[in-house]
C-alpha cells in the first residue's frame, strides 16, 4: 500500500518499539535517515533503533549523536532508503516484515505493508525531514546534521542533476538549526586517506584514451589492489568517478579486480551518452549517467576492451564520433 | 560613503552608461556579479559592459549569455567584488574612478564613491541578487546562471565555512529560475585537463610529512610547471588545498616556483589552526584557514622548512603536538 507523509507520521504515532532498517554497503543518505528517524522518535518517548547488516564506516559515527541506544524487544520494523530486501544482507528476513518503507528509488519493489515513495526526492532524507516535521519534533543540531549528511551525499554535495530547490531549502533550514556541514563535508567529500592517494596515483597512472580523447578507461588490478596499504571498499569505489572528469571525456570507465580473476567495469557518462545501455550489453545496469557490469574470464585488459568497444559503438550511435 | 542596497539600486537607477569593472585574476564570484549585473541593466534599457584587467579562462565563456555586447562611451564606473583597486591590474586608474563598489570583502578600502558593503555575504553575487530584485528585473537562465556561479564558487559548492542559509536560498531559486547548475558544477568543480592531473600526481609524489603526520608538505618546483604541457595559473593554484585534505593533516602546505628563484608557499588548515598567523610571520596574510606568503632567496625545499617550522610551533601552542 503506498501511504503519504501525514500517514506515515500517523502510522509512527501510533506504533512503538521500533527497528530500523538501514541498506548494506550503508552510504550517507540510509545512516541519516536512519539516526534521524530514531532519534525523532525517541524524543516522542518511543523505543528505537537504527541497525544495518554491515559494519558503519567510522567517518559516519557522529550520526549517531542523533539518537541513543536502548534495549527493548523491536516491534514494528521500517526501513529507510532500502528499495528491495535484497539490500539488507543478513537481515533481508527481517526487513521482509516490514510494516513501513520510506524511501525515493523508483525501483522500490513495495515489499512492505506500507511504502512512502518520494521519486522526486534526491535523498530519502528529504522524505524523513517532512516526518519529522510532521511528527512535530523540533530538530537539534544532531538531527539536523544527519539529514544534511542525507542530502549533502546523495547529490554530491548539491552537484548532480537529481538536486532540487527543495533540496537546498532544507539544507539551508538543517545549517539554520546547527547542522556541523563544514566537518560533515570536509569527512564526506574531501578527506582521502594516505592509502587513497596512492590508489588513485596508480590507477591514474594506467589510463589509456580511446575515440580520439571521448573515452577514457583507468585499471585496478589485484595485484595493485592487495599492494596498498590501508585502503577500504570506499576507496576502490571512488575510482569509478575519476576518468569521467578529465576533459573531453564523455565515457569514464574504470575496471577494477578485487577479487582475483573477477573484473567489474564502472562507467560514468556525460549526459551526452545513456551508460545504462552499455552496461546492458554485458548483463549490468545502473542509472543513465553511472552504471557497471562484471566480467568472469579473460584479462582486466580485455574486459576493458569489450566495454570500449561498445562505448565506441555508443559515441558512433550518438554522432559524437 | 556606505550605502545599502536600495541605495544602491536607486544610483544604478538614475544613471546610464557602466562600465563594470570585474577583479584580475578573475573568479566565479567575480565575473558572476559582471555578467549579471550588466544584464540586468541592460534590461533596463540602460548601455552597460562587464570587463575584465585578465584573460577570462575560457570556462566562464557561458556567463557572457547573461548580458550582450554594446558600443557606446562609458561615463559610470562600477567595481564588483574589487576591494582594493590595486586588484585591477592595467585598469587600476579606471577603478579609481569608480562611482559605486559591489563588495563582501571586510578588507574594503572603501576606494569608491559610494560602497554597498556586505561582509557577512559568502559571495558578491549574494548582494547583486539582492540589487537585480530591488531593480525589479525578472530572473532569466543567464542570470540565475551567473549569480549561481558565483554563490557556487566562493562556497567551494557550499562546502565552506562562509555558506550561509541565505547562500542555500538564493541557489534554490536560481536553480528554480533555470541556472545550468550541472553542468556548471562539472566545469568548475570536476573536470580536470589532462595536465592538470599530470601536474597533481607530480607535486603529489614530493609530498612529505612531518609533526606525526599533522603536516604535510608538497612542491612545485619551475621544472615541473615548465615540464607539463596545457596547464594554467589555475591548475597551478588548485594544488594548495591538497595536502590539506589528506586525513590527520592539519596543516597543508604547499610550495610553488612559478618563476625562477620566486617561491609562494599556500597554508591550508583545519579548525585547530589559524593559519594568516604562521603566513604574517613571513610578510604574508590571508585567512584563518586559507593563507600565503612569498619568498624570494633559498631553494624551494628551504621555503618549506621554514614554513615547517613555524606551522610545528602553531601545532604546539595549540596542544596539539
Amino acid at each position: 500500500m503506498r501511504i503519504d507523509v501525514k500517514e506515515a507520521a500517523e502510522f509512527l504515532r501510533e506504533n512503538n518499539d521500533y527497528l530500523i532498517l538501514m541498506h548494506a554497503s550503508p552510504d550517507g543518505d540510509t545512516l541519516g535517515c536512519g539516526t534521524a528517524l530514531c532519534g525523532a522518535l525517541q524524543r516522542l518517548g518511543k523505543n528505537a533503533k537504527a541497525v544495518c547488516p554491515d559494519e558503519i564506516p567510522h567517518k559516519f559515527d557522529y550520526l549517531f549523536n542523533a539518537c541513543t541506544e536502548q534495549d527493548f524487544e523491536p516491534k514494528t520494523v521500517v526501513c529507510v532508503d532500502v528499495a528491495d530486501t535484497k539490500l539488507l544482507g543478513d537481515m533481508k528476513e527481517v526487513g521482509d516484515t516490514a510494516k513501513l518503507c520510506i524511501d525515493h528509488h523508483v525501483s522500490n519493489i513495495d515489499y512492505a505493508e506500507r511504502t512512502l515513495l518520494e521519486a522526486e526526492s534526491a535523498a530519502a532524507c528529504e522524505i524523513v525531514f517532512d516526518i519529522i516535521n510532521e511528527l512535530g519534533v523540533r530538530f537539534d543540531a544532531a538531527l539536523a546534521s544527519s539529514i544534511y549528511t542525507g542530502v549533502a551525499t546523495d547529490t554530491g554535495c548539491f552537484k548532480f542533476s537529481n538536486t532540487t530547490p527543495r533540496t537546498h531549502k532544507i539544507a539551508a533550514e538543517m545549517i539554520e538549526l546547527g547542522a556541523d556541514f563544514v566537518n560533515i563535508n570536509y569527512e564526506m567529500f574531501d578527506m582521502k586517506t594516505p592509502g587513497r592517494i596512492e590508489l588513485e596515483q596508480a590507477a591514474m597512472k594506467t589510463i589509456r584514451y580511446s575515440a580520439n580523447g571521448h573515452i577514457a578507461v583507468i585499471y585496478a588490478p589485484f595485484s595493485m589492489i592487495n599492494s596498498i596499504e590501508g585502503i577500504d571498499s570506499d576507496d576502490i569505489g571512488a575510482l569509478a568517478s575519476m576518468p569521467r572528469k578529465i576533459q573531453g571525456v564523455d565515457i569514464g570507465i574504470c575496471v577494477k579486480e578485487k577479487k582475483k580473476g573477477e573484473y567489474k567495469a564502472s562507467i560514468r557518462t556525460s549526459q551526452r551518452i545513456d551508460c545504462s545501455k552499455i552496461a546492458q550489453k554485458f548483463g549490468g545496469g545502473g542509472h543513465e549517467r553511472s552504471s557497471g557490469c562484471s566480467f568472469y574470464e579473460g584479462t582486466i585488459e580485455e574486459a576493458a576492451d569489450r566495454v570500449v568497444a561498445e562505448s565506441e559503438e555508443a559515441l558512433r550511435k550518438a554522432g559524437i564520433i
